[in-house]
């Protein structure tokens, strides 16, 4: 079976699962203290530009986005999203579970415009009932987008100067931020993140390791006693070292830039297949992911030869918004299957 | 260096890394819904000899305790737990950041009295203002427990017997129950707990996981929608095949078994080094923690060494009582190597 | 000074402080088991023709709405409502703070459409990946809604239909419910309330009460252990006395429907002020709250002659849409010096 | 019926209703904005002796104690409090609604120990894995405890010396600090409690109020938007006036001072007319709390003759721990008859 239907359906790349096999049996302290949690952080320090950044290795994106976003608000603040940010619909309510509210700006394509955002925030400092209302304090953007689609530098330095400007953090969602760094139509690097915002995380799941997320504070501005914080809400693990010795391995040799090349260079050979074949897009990204409309013929036919890909909406009885997703294991023995289907299908 | 500081101190047995190596290219679905946590599944039942068991795997034992004991109370109701109770003192308030009080009860060496159990309860009950207290809902135990103790069948079944007299629900944190399954003083299986817990989970990360421990609930008693309380609460792995596949292994072949009995081997062995060479015990354990009263100077002496062991208390200021933990991966060379030490030492 | 600020202004009404007064020394129990508490229950279920009604009185509306939507979720659910809904925007989240996210539907001068939450409805029973999203647990109304507007019985039918084949509770959040009965325009009793509602409050506070709200459960709904649920999120009074007596007072000889009726009688002579005025509308209501768009000027001036009224919303730098709202104490006199100082000032 | 159950079991003292009637028609803004808020909270500064305090009233114990208590917590901190603390015993889990642990210390007498807060706290700081722990943020106290002892002044220094030391907050239950002040055993002032203290309150509900605490800030030190805390947990009271004119009241006259005497004048008398009849004390208080040890027969034949106690705790099947609580309103027509009442009886 060939599936596209997310960027998380195998395990690891090789490279890091060796790290593992050689670490294996080394003693290391727990709870993130280890050698390998000490240089993996090291080496992303390097590749953020900034030695005063502090990093927290975490297990999962809810999990990251919860928790780090909730360390950085006050109990009067809220997080800002757009409608269709992952912590506003689908994280099963994390974010409240912390007891904050997420407030809902319209969204672009999946993005949060920034001209928008400033009337907001006009608005709501001009509410004499201000104190009555959940206050913003943190502006939740993820790049890409849960729709694949990307901020360009100067829309992030507009959102981090009004954050600034009314005294918000900024935190960035990026679980699949190496896909987003190797596309062609990205002006964004690790360290134009680390200058613009005040949190962010670097994606391990969806781009080659069996799990982990790599939480920064830029600056030296991780919140005081966060260890406590993952703690208390769960995440701390103890044997630190798994998510240590995997970072280490992903930003060893550029393996982290290499994974990120892989799926946007499928992307791009995804694309023209599914063009060739005359499949209609939904939603074409400059990413790893791409949405296009199916019948449900097609679909069950794809599947009857081995092929799947993502369930996404439903906009009539007989077709379905699907998506596909390439990533870092994606090989051009993959997308000739496709290739192939498609001809027998459509 | 050698280190008995705790029993996560290295990364997996091989026979799992084996089998995340065979599995890591094939395609999975997420969250769970993989052939890996399935089967894994599956295998568990059939240790339990409960075929409606429901099981769901974790990341950590402390996500896993405020995940699971949170499920089974109700909004007026709390944990009991014994004053050592890790839930009590080392999980950084996790049940409490639920909403969720810990009602501690008296320990003995770790362990809850049935006797003072039932006192209090009747006591609860008797209490003409108790609609104002916070209700019991849970009893919590460890076993072995924080101080290397087991409970006996019967004290098992007695605390069951109470728990269902006065419906509550009786979860155990297995932690480390590889430990206690394979110590000969233990009279308790896993089919005893599937009949006499309402939950409990089989700890991997202590008894040879990169991570994991696997929640299960007897006899179908898994809270409705509890996936959707496990991602509210960040544990939900994108790629649950991590657990999935572990847990398999660790179920194949006896591993999960066979690890834990290395563990008390070694530890018998331990006993009888500590006791040659005189050093006073804080407390002997029929599990895989020892506690024994060092000079610091010891300590220090032992770590100039490579041999390291744990900090537990400080009794005065020139002893620590430290904790000396043998695990599934402890070797007989390490103890020939604390033995040599030691004998240079003391 | 004169105040059409809001409806919260005053004290009580005098026949309710003289219950007071005439109870003040009787020795009652505490915490809502007094007899004035009981006999107030007793009445409103009379008037609700529904014996079988469970009564709770809390101090205020944002304490009622958090307290009793939260009472009726499950763990994996949240609250519907419009976006206009004052839990969703005017309670500092404070259903957030219980967990639980408010799920915003398009509004219509304050009010859900029943069309557009059945297509919600279905559109989230047909999402494959609803287990990671925040359910559906509770439909929140206002009525009157936070724009003055109401619901017709036919659509408080509809939604209580949806609510039934979907599984949810409706919860109406009465804070000005007095002023809906006492409408010409609403054709919505409270005995229909107690059919098509699972639980609904009539508001005390801005209805003649020092401060009180009735939480109605109809037909034995209350959840259990509500006592220890309220004492458990700060709301439950020692001296309950102050709530039943009050509740007891506007439960006899119909005070409630008169101080409705006058808040009514009122609006209706300040629409035709204002109108005679010629001041443009910006929502003219069949409540007790109308919406009107005044130069600063104008309100500077009316405010140099004694008279209030309240901030709504910025339209532009020099005008400001403002709420007068009548209530149970509004006299004709506050309604002649309005006109006057309208007429020296426009 | 004469009741010496609580000292919440009347309503108001007139002169507080008599404030309630002469204000009720003055139009005022509402949720605390309100003329006699501010009148009250200048009085309070005064008698403080504290030009820089700052005070937000609130509506009862519960919701006092849980939203000051977790205004002063970081979100790594819990709450120390003795065994018998109200916050940890008899509020629901309030605390752990906020997400807050409560650290329990032994009591004696209701009272903490300042040496065993010290040693305590030596130990906590002494402990290596005190990340993982919950740290100490909050020293929770009663005056009078809820065994209705009292703190010395040297007792309240040593322990805020101790917070000073360990950057923790000191926060005072004064539910019922009226006969705390009014004892002849207390060398405390309120004055006092504004310099010791980080946060405390003067209860209102048991002390002549129909409800209401007033919470104080000593040094200008409230919590940021704490207005909105209170909102968010349900306590903000639209008609804030309620709270306001009472609290004036109060601290017009003395009236405060009149009513803590009153209670305590009659509680020497009660204890005389116990004593006389040879009714065996269980704990003998300095304050308006008194605990004996009745036979139950005797109970119910207090009962029988109109008078009833609080039922505190059950030692043997035959005997109850009762408490007489004397008040602001209890008269020497009370005693009288309890005294003749227990003559027919014992």
């Amino acid at each position: 079976m060939i599936s596209f239907e997310s960027d998380y359906t195998t395990g690891a790349h090789p490279e890091i699962l060796q790290r593992l096999l050689e670490t294996n049996l080394e003693p290391q302290p727990g709870y993130g203290e280890d050698a390998y949690c000490r240089s993996a952080k090291e080496k992303i320090r390097q590749a953020l530009c900034d030695e005063q950044a502090e990093i927290f290795f975490l297990s999962g994106g809810t999990q990251t986005n919860a928790i780090v976003a909730s360390s950085l608000l006050q109990p009067w603040q809220g997080v800002l999203a757009a409608q269709t940010g992952h912590i506003h619909g689908h994280e099963a309510g994390a974010i409240e579970a912390m007891g904050h509210k997420v407030l809902a700006l319209p969204e672009h394509l999946g993005k949060l415009d920034p001209g928008e955002l400033a009337d907001y925030l006009a608005a709501f400092y001009g509410d004499e009932n201000r104190e009555h209302l959940v206050w913003p304090g943190v502006v939740y953007l993820s790049h890409p987008t849960e729709w694949g689609t990307l901020y360009s530098k100067q829309e992030l330095a507009d959102i981090s100067a009004l954050c600034r400007k009314y005294d918000l953090k900024l935190f960035l969602d990026g679980a699949r931020l190496g896909y987003a760094l190797a596309s062609p139509e990205c002006d964004v690097t690790l360290q134009d993140l680390a200058q613009l915002c005040d949190a962010f995380y670097i994606g391990g799941t969806k781009v080659g390791a069996l799990c982990g997320e790599a939480a920064v504070f830029p600056r030296g501005g991780m919140p005081p006693h966060f260890l406590n914080w993952v703690k208390k809400h769960g995440g701390l693990l103890a044997k630190g070292r798994l998510l240590g010795v995997q970072f280490d391995a992903l930003f060893t040799n550029e393996l982290y830039a290499r994974l990120g090349q892989n799926g946007i260079d499928r992307a791009v050979e995804l694309k023209q297949i599914l063009a060739r074949h005359g499949v209609p897009f939904y939603l074409e990204t400059p990413t790893n992911q791409q949405f296009v409309v199916l019948p449900d013929h097609v679909i069950h036919s794809l599947e009857a030869r081995g092929i799947r890909c993502g369930f996404w909406s439903k906009p009539d009885p007989e077709h379905t918004v699907v998506r596909f997703a390439t990533s870092w294991s994606t090989t051009p023995e993959d997308l000739a299957a496709l290739d192939a289907a498609l001809g027998q299908t459509i």
